[in-house]
This record gives structure tokens, sequence and C-alpha cells, in this order.
């Protein structure tokens, strides 16, 4: 079967760690698909891979296998899950990285804890279950193998959370958190613009952000209305308040990183 | 339709969005073949992605269709155009990236400005045009629609220019301009070596280059006819000149970078 | 054919090479399917590609063909080889790179010794055989292409040789070598942990690496199974002896390198 699996993982590309997981995909399932989300997650960043995941799942297409697999815990007894929506099956171990997406979906998603000693393509080692285990899984249910045979369903409550924090409107005042630094060094925050009542184009806006002096932005629709040298905010293409400088990284330039608190207000 | 669609982006690889390029693109023709040209040129280059664009274009198959995402304009008033040959569809940004390969293929292309309002396969942001008209767009066309009904045909004076710089060969000094530094640090001349009569193996050379102490090489034919330490010239697969040193990185070495003129000479 | 095609080489995702490499296969075999093992291997480092395909190789379906451009010599008189094994292609410059496949799989493989004259797809350049040699050459044996019309049969003692240093158990010290720094920073050595007969879960070890001063460190199962700021060793997914650092790169917190000596004892 012709079917996207996505793959999402802190391996990196230098070592063969990832094609190796692809040919233990492909010859079990000749027809899959495959689409590297990222390999290039920070080692070991839970939140980064939810937070990679949530933004970009919704644009594939009906049916795709998403296979996550940054995993600390990898050998240990951390459990594997399995998480079917509407349009999307998300493979993943239990760590925390499903739990926004089980959020999302939570009146119209299964879950399944997996028994791994039903995943039986190769001898199992204790240090590379992206190989001997999600690889194999992926592939397997790529080709429609039942989800009933391979574990138990289960509830959310017995997943490991992720703790995600909510912004917060009072007023002129909007607070948040930042969740993600992209490769143009823009500050993401987990602020949709549509939760702002009061923002319009050009607004001028106040941000604090933890241990930083507060600055001045104008709120713009795109990059390319900013000036040399300005700061903007804008909504990003995820629907989110994002940071940025004109043509440049403000992330470096602010020695902004995720996790960091950050208030926007009204000038 | 069974159609290589290849991409050329300024996005990177630790962030979702080549991903979400690809997914939007499998969406709507679930048999295209995804080529990654490059997804590091350096963030807003046009030139650079230019170059790379047209080094490589030649090698791939006919009917490729070629997507390039280098935008810093994304969400203004800037143009998207496609960008039609004997061999191959050519799909930008109207920054000027495209140039050099209308003026390539100047008597055999045809040049069309798209309509954006009639890309409508996701709502639009003004941050991410790569997934919301460039993907479909490629992946429409892919498809076999009709261009005539997406857009207009337009002129290459229409277009937005990209500056060239033309190499001059006098007697025995050649000038030209650094184009690009390779992974390898070898430094990439706009010198095409057949432009060059003089030129033969083993030919010794005085290198200018714009800022640095004049120095030597030996114009060789391969890389593993240098010597340790050593400066040499050479054809490079373009066919352009290039200096490089032996099993090392010439522009590491000598602090060179795109842009800056050169000048050769017969010893 | 559908065949897998994978690649290996030190070329790096920024230049356009690899994409071009990909565009000749398809050029030729439209239905390959193509997996990249790496493209970032050190720059010229014919030891690092031969381990990254040694360790990685056997969990490739059958009838892939591995294509390794890592290659110093291009240009010059250096050969290039294919090594026919029960279930694989292995396609090489001649410079050591398969001299451990070969030297795995000796009683049941067969080399040929390739004419590049009858390569023949592209003019061919002096400075990129993996475009004008390598990959039509992995193409037309993926559409099943006599490789007796390509070159001629010869033996594992006309190759270029890698010296691969075997480990030593003696008693209860071990002697090897750092094989490989994986992206983790986890130091890789060459010893199989099936050969050091008294190890066991939690024995403690005292480890020796050539410039540094000893250490202690637990066997341990998982990565997860360490503290923080614990080193520990572990069985690797390819059965080797690995040292690790608790969620953190070992290798930079001891600045090891590939190459030097290492020594282990039960403590």
């Amino acid at each position: 079967m012709k079917r996207i699996i996505a793959l999402l993982t802190d391996f990196g590309l230098k070592d063969p760690f990832v094609s190796v997981m692809k040919a233990v995909i492909l010859g079990i399932n000749p027809n899959a698909v495959i689409i590297d989300i990222s390999h290039d997650v920070k080692k070991f960043d839970i939140y980064e891979a939810a937070f990679i995941l949530y933004g970009s799942h919704r644009y594939f297409p009906k049916y795709t296998i998403f296979l996550v697999v940054v995993d600390p815990g990898v050998g240990t007894e951390r459990k594997v899950i399995v998480v079917k929506t509407d349009r999307h099956i998300f493979i993943a171990p239990d760590n925390g990285v499903l739990y926004p997406i089980v959020g999302e979906y939570i009146s119209n998603s299964v879950i399944y804890f997996i028994d791994e000693d039903k995943i039986t393509f190769t001898p199992k080692s204790r240090t590379f279950h992206g190989r001997d285990v999600f690889a194999p899984l992926a592939a397997y249910l790529s080709l429609g193998y039942p989800l009933n045979y391979l574990g138990r369903q289960g509830d959310i409550s017995s997943m490991v959370k992720l703790e995600w924090i909510k912004p917060i409107v009072k007023d002129t005042v909007v607070t948040g958190q930042v969740v993600y630094i992209d490769s143009f060094g823009n500050i993401i925050t987990n602020i949709p613009v549509s939760i702002i009542p009061w923002i319009k184009i050009n607004q001028k806006l106040i941000v604090n952000i933890e241990g930083k002096d507060p600055f001045n932005v104008r709120f713009v629709r795109a990059f390319g209305d900013g000036r040399p040298g300005e700061f903007i905010a804008l909504e990003d293409s995820f629907g989110l308040l994002e940071i940025a400088l004109y043509e440049d990284s403000a992330a470096s330039k602010l020695k902004v990183y995720r996790g960091l608190k950050i208030e926007i207000r009204k000038d």
C-alpha cells in the first residue's frame, strides 16, 4: 500500500540511523512513501518535537502515519503508544511527545499501548528501538495490520503528560511563552494571534521577554513589511504570534531561547 | 502522474517547513517524485540560489518541475512566475532567481505571471507561500493543469533582473567573480575554462582575489593531481574555473566569499 | 525496476551535487527508490565511510545497491569497483572503502573492476564522477545491466586495502580503538560486546583512552539506565561497546575522536 510515513527524530543526518529506519520500513512495505519532517530536533527535547509535530501534522494527507522517535528512555520500561485520529496515525514512545495531539483530538482519537513483544522483526537491541520497534511498527500499520493485535486500548489519563502552558489575554496585556526558534531566528510564541482582540496591522507593541530589556515592535502582515534593523511582530504560518528581525535573526540578536516567558502589550 | 518536482529553498532541514511543502504536494499528486536540490541556500541569498539552479538544472530529466522558494518578499506585492522551457518548468517568486535561466533559454521559453488568487488549496498565510502558493502550484502543474488558466504570459522585460557579471578575457589576463563556495571550500568563479584559449594542464597561474595577496596556482586536471598544501586551479564539474586547496578548504584558508572579484593571469 | 539505491557520500547537502546524482539516476531508472545513508561523512574520510557502510548495510532489503562516493582520487587513475554479495551490490572507488565488506563476505562475493570507458551517459568531467560515472553505473545495474559487460572480475588481492584494527581480549583487559563518534557524542569502539566473556550488567569498568586520564564507567543495558553526569558503557545497536554520558556528549566532554586507542578493564 502506498502510504505516507512521516519521520520526526533527534538522530541527525550524519549517522546512518535514519537511513536504517527507512531501510527497515521499505523492507516490510516497499510501497511506503517516506517524508522527513525533521531529524534535527534538539537531542532529547520532547517539547521541541511535540511543537514541530503539532504545528505541521495538519498539512499531511489523510492516512499519513507519523513516527516520532525522540526517546531518551529507549530500552527502559517506558511504553510505546499509537494514537489514531480520524485522519492520521501517530506512533511514539510514551514520554509526552503525543500528549498535545491527543489533547487536540480528544473526542475522536483512540490510544493504544503497544505490547513490544509482538514486534519481532529483528533481534531487539536496547539502544535503537527506532530500528527494532518503531520502524517495523509503522511499516506493519502502513500495511493495514490490526492495532488490536499489537496492543490494548488505553486512556489519556494513562499517558505521560507534557506541561503545555496556556497563553493569557487580560485587557491590553498578553502573556505566553517562547515555544520555538526557527532556523531564520524567528521567535515563535504559544500565543495565537486570533485570541488578541485588539491587535491590528501597524499596531505598536511593547515586548517583554524574561530577563531581557523591553523593546518595541510593529505588528505587520509579512516579513517584507519590515525595515532593515527593525523588530517586527507577525502572525506566523501556524497562526501564532512571532517576533522577527527584518532579514536577520531576532533570536541571536536578543539571545532568546525556547521556554522564556513573554509579555506583549499595546504601546 | 509520476513527475519529478525538485525543491530549492533557504528553509533549512531543522524546521518542518520543507516537509509541509512535500506533504501538500503529495496530497495533490501522490505520484510526484520529490528531489531536494538544497534547503541550505544562505537565507535570502537569491544569487546563491540562482547559481545552484543554473548549474544543476541541466542534469534533471525532461519534464522536471523546479520549485525555488528563496523569498524575502513573501506576503508582499512581489509576483510569482513560471518559466517553461523545452525540457523543464521553473516556479519561483519574481525576485531575479529565474533571470539567468530565462537568459539561457531566451528563444525557447515562455514566462507566465501567476494570478495568486487562483491558487486556493489552503487558506493563504502571509508568511509561508512555500506551503500555500508554491507547493500547490507545482503539484497542480505536475498533474498537467493548464498554465493559461493560472496566469498570463509575460516578457523577460517585466521580470525582476539579477545582475550577473560577465567574465572578460584580455590576452593573458582573465577577470571574473567568485560566484560560489562549495562545501569542500572550493572557490568557484564565473569563468568558463573554455573561454581561456591559452590555458593548459600544468600551466602556472597568478591569482589575484579582491583584497587578498596574489598567489600562485597550477592548473590541473583533477583534485588528486594536487599535492598537500598546494593551491590548484581546475575545471569544475559545471565547466567553470575553480581554485582549490589539496584535501583542504581554499575558501577558509584564504577567507574568500561569494562576490569578490578575481583576476587570473599567466605566470 | 523498483530497486533501492542507497547513497553514502561526503558531499554534504548544501551543494547541489547529491541532487544531481539523484537526477541522473532517475533519468535512467525512473522507478529507483533512493535512500540517503549519509552525505555528511567527514570530507575524504574513507574510514568513517567504511564504518558507516559496514554497520548499516545489513538492515537494507535484498537487492539494494549501495553507492559510496568518498573519492579524493576522482579523475586520477584510481579504479572503480563493484562488489556483489548474495544480498547486495556495492559500488565505490577502489580506495579501501569496500574492503571490510569484501572481508565480511569473502566466500560469497564477486568483485568487478569497472571499465570506465563503458560508462558514457554524460560527457565525463575529471571532478565529479559521482554524477558522470557512479550514478549512471548504479542506475544501469538497477535495471539489470550485466556486470560482465562493464568490467572484468577481480580478486580481493587486487583491491586497495583498509587497515582495520582487531580488538584483543586478554583476561580482564580488552584493547581496541575508537572507530566512530555519533551525533549524540557517543564513543563507539571496534570491540564487539560478545567477545568479552566476563562482562555483565552493572559491571564496573576502568576505561583508558589514549592521552586521557583513566575513568570509571558502569556497563548498563540502556542509555536511560544512566544517571545525570555519569559515564556509562553499553552495547550499541551494532553490537559494539560504546562509552556514553547520560543525556550528554561523552566525546565532547572527553575530547575524544576517531582513531584513538582504548583499553577497558574490569574494576
